[in-house]
């Protein structure tokens, strides 16, 4: 059987995308993998299209220095502003997170969808595209969501009031709606599915955005023939735009497990990877 | 009498800093001023000491060029990790925010003071210190607030019951303190001072760092005999690293008037302004 010992790369806008990581590894154990989160920059989902685009951009041409065999856009925000220009430009196949999330969740129910994301994501439209495109006359209700990111990152878990009260106002319209399939579409949200299942019911499936995406990346590596020649033990480089003993710190939370390797990576450096032009939207 | 008709250089991680802005435009009607919001990058209080002190000695390099007479870190965040940094290096007088709000707090009461502020503004230990310093003996909290900021960006108001838990929640400990003033330690906090002095009562005096600063600087100005010849009708002139529409539109929320005049800077500029060294803490 053929195989490609290559790493996978892995970029998010800052701590998040290692809900991905951690989805990576338990279902490709074997996969070396390395990470970019740009957390100098961070958060992602509440600025321009034009800027995201950028600084995703940039987030992938320095995980080329890998020589990659495959690229996860593991933000939301970067995939749906980002993937076209990304896939276009990258030296390997690029999986991002919408599309899989998209897929799995009109696999996964006949009814109405949900989607609760980053403000940036639900303006870009990327899932509402996503989601008519494969499932033609569903009802499609996608909620932006800006408080769930630093609610997960002040640490507070589901039984703080201060999230339920949130979740309640935000998904008001979604339980309306009663979808048979919720994406959560930003990678920090699986840490409040406890909650969001709670009050959305037993008839909502939630699909995490990580999870989809892993599948989505072992499948395209067994379709090629690219899996690594070993089975488990495989490694995991990180590499942050801000502190990295905080990133190490904090990133425990997301990744489920000590990050033993991480690295700092200068904005300035990460800004002379790409040709600049100037924010137009 | 003499004179300086050179501008007044303010900057912030973003928009927050409007709100120095309009209180310097009340007080002193016919300065000049050049603002940066460096959107592209916020929020900075997330984010390590050393990142923001090296954002913010970009956004101070980048007014350097518009010959400021005095330079605003309207930016509690900046100001609290960066002050010593700046002030070592501008080509003239520098106002920060902590120090002014630090000092009107101590003159309002001779009992306890409270301060809320960006998990990074209370992590500095900047309003601690500045309170320790001419307040001996006082009785100090400073909490964390990190929803604030992304409450107050996603448009809540006062009324909004998802604003009350929060602040219930947060200011707990500060009612227990029954502080006879409280520092709005965070350029964002006076749009949401409303609900805060409902929850504090009127025997808490609130401070908006703001006002304070604002004052400071026509202090200043009039102490060195620098104000503009011109008395009203100053000019607004705004710099955005993120998009400048986007800045126009949610800018007028904190500065109480409309933007017209809002240009772009790339972040890759002010990377280039100031030499880099690795970050460390």
């Amino acid at each position: 059987m053929s195989s490609d010992n290559r790493p996978i790369g892995v970029f998010d806008s800052g701590l998040g995308g290692l809900t991905v990581v951690k989805d990576l590894a338990k279902i490709l154990p074997g996969e070396d993998i390395v990470y970019l989160g740009d957390s100098a920059r961070v958060p992602y989902g509440i600025k321009s299209l034009a800027t995201i685009r950028r600084f995703a951009m940039e987030d992938a041409a320095f995980l080329g220095r890998f020589d990659p065999k495959l690229l996860v856009v593991a933000c939301n925000t970067a995939s749906a502003a980002a993937i076209d220009a990304i896939t276009a430009t990258a030296p390997c196949d690029v999986v991002d997170v919408v599309r899989p999330s998209a897929a799995a969740a009109l696999a996964a129910t006949d009814g109405p969808v949900g989607v609760v994301a980053t403000e940036a994501t639900v303006r870009s439209g990327a899932y509402q595209r996503a989601l008519a495109a494969d499932g033609a006359g569903r009802e499609i209700l996608a909620v932006a969501c800006p408080l769930l990111v630093p609610i997960v990152e002040e640490g507070r878990d589901g039984d703080d009031p201060i999230v339920t009260h949130v979740l309640c106002d935000y998904l008001r319209n979604l339980q309306r709606l009663r979808p048979g399939a919720m994406v959560l579409g930003c990678t920090h949200y699986p840490l409040l599915a406890g909650p969001i299942g709670k009050l959305m019911g037993p008839a909502t499936q939630l699909i995490s955005s990580a999870t989809a995406a892993a599948l989505d990346v072992a499948h395209r590596l067994d379709a090629a023939g690219m899996r690594h020649a070993r089975v488990e033990g495989g490694s995991l480089r990180c590499h942050t735009t801000d502190n990295p003993q905080r990133f190490a710190e904090l990133g425990a939370t997301f990744g489920g497990r000590p990050l033993d390797h991480v690295e700092y990576v200068g904005t300035d450096e990460l800004e002379g990877l790409v040709a600049r032009r100037p924010v137009k939207s």
